[in-house]
């Protein structure tokens, strides 16, 4: 069955008490910001503080898995723990007329659960290939699959997608009706990320083209490009 | 006295057990990945559990201000206690020929400390200002800046930048010489940050021009345009 039209799960930790109306409750919404994104930042709790770490990461469903070094303690730390993982887009710079009503437009997926160290290679497998299509769709099909021991080298982190809050912030300025008199420049200034040229590793030979799935990964690959403060 | 030739502190938890050749020991090479961002991801422990948020910064010498709420539970949470604050920036994707060989080009800072709520007023205005001038040089002097209503909604954090983590990655996929020959596609698919052109707020004056500094925001403004897999 389809989980798209499930709402998010409303908890006390993922319901928003200030900027409400920046909070999305679909689920798609969930999966939209993950699927635009290429690096989570993982918060762990490791020998008693809080760890962030920028960290590769795809989605299955309603599984995220993030990958890392088997030799990676962060991983063994995060191994049955609570951890919160979270993705951020910028969209935009937003100008007020006033310091206090500045801000930014983003999109954000924070999730929580627990995260478990996958130890089944059927799953690890389906996992890597998830996290290798994420940064590129197509891509694993395309490249030489993992051996036995790069498979050994490598763990995998499964955190399920049941507990998360999703907040989008769009548009102009939020200023005060007494500062609109104000003769001050206000608005925003869209960011989005850009793909450049394929770069070509100078090993590769001459008669090697640039895939179409690589072609396709710069110029339509990320939807931070088409979000942002137009919507 | 600068502190721009100091190196990085070596502590057991920044030191790199893994590509010890992506660690950045200069001290300027923090200052720039900081910044050269927007957000950070602030990761703290709430109720027992981690907690990772986007969050606005700026810098002061050798301490990072973050802003929030007053009402934000999180800074209180992190009051005294030892935080974790990230920021990264993406500046392409390592295509290899093997799905384990993938990476990404990256610059990040990963920032350990005991982070304070400032209660002192003309550093938490000059904290303010840091923050506002960090989103657009400039700024501050340009717009209405906070009523005395307005700074008690807001909470300044402190966090100094005495132990941080610095990596950076650049260049052609690492794959081992026995990949060369495979007949696949590999490369760097370079990624920036782009701004486009600002959108002025509608009920801005038609008299009112996009001043000069918001102009060169949008130019010159990230050094992730700048930085990235050519290097």
């Amino acid at each position: 069955m389809s989980t798209e039209t499930k709402p998010l799960s409303s908890t006390p930790r993922t319901t928003l008490r200030r900027h409400k109306e920046r909070g999305a409750a679909e689920r798609s919404s969930l999966y939209e910001v993950l699927d635009a994104g290429l690096v989570c930042h993982l918060g762990v709790i490791a020998d008693g503080v809080p760890l962030v770490l920028p960290t590769a990461y795809g989605r299955d469903g309603d599984t995220m898995y993030l990958h890392g070094s088997s030799a990676n303690g962060t991983f063994r730390a995060a191994d049955g723990q609570q951890v919160c993982a979270t993705v951020t887009h910028l969209d935009g710079i937003v100008c007020a007329r006033s310091a206090f009503s500045h801000s930014v437009n983003y999109r954000s997926a924070v999730v929580y659960g627990t995260a478990t160290v996958v130890r089944e290679e059927d799953e690890r497998w389906q996992a890597l290939r998830v996290i290798t299509d994420h940064l590129v769709p197509g891509q694993w099909a395309a490249v030489r699959q993992p051996t036995r021991k790069e498979m050994a080298a490598t763990a995998v982190l499964a955190l399920p997608l049941a507990e998360a809050s999703v907040k989008i912030r769009t548009g102009m300025p939020a200023d005060p009706p007494q500062d609109l008199d104000h003769s001050v420049w206000a608005g925003v200034l869209p960011m989005s990320v850009a793909f450049g040229e394929p770069h070509t590793d100078p090993h590769v030979g001459a008669d090697v083209p640039v895939p179409a799935h690589i072609r396709d990964r710069c110029q339509h690959g990320n939807p931070t490009a088409v979000g942002g403060a137009a919507r």
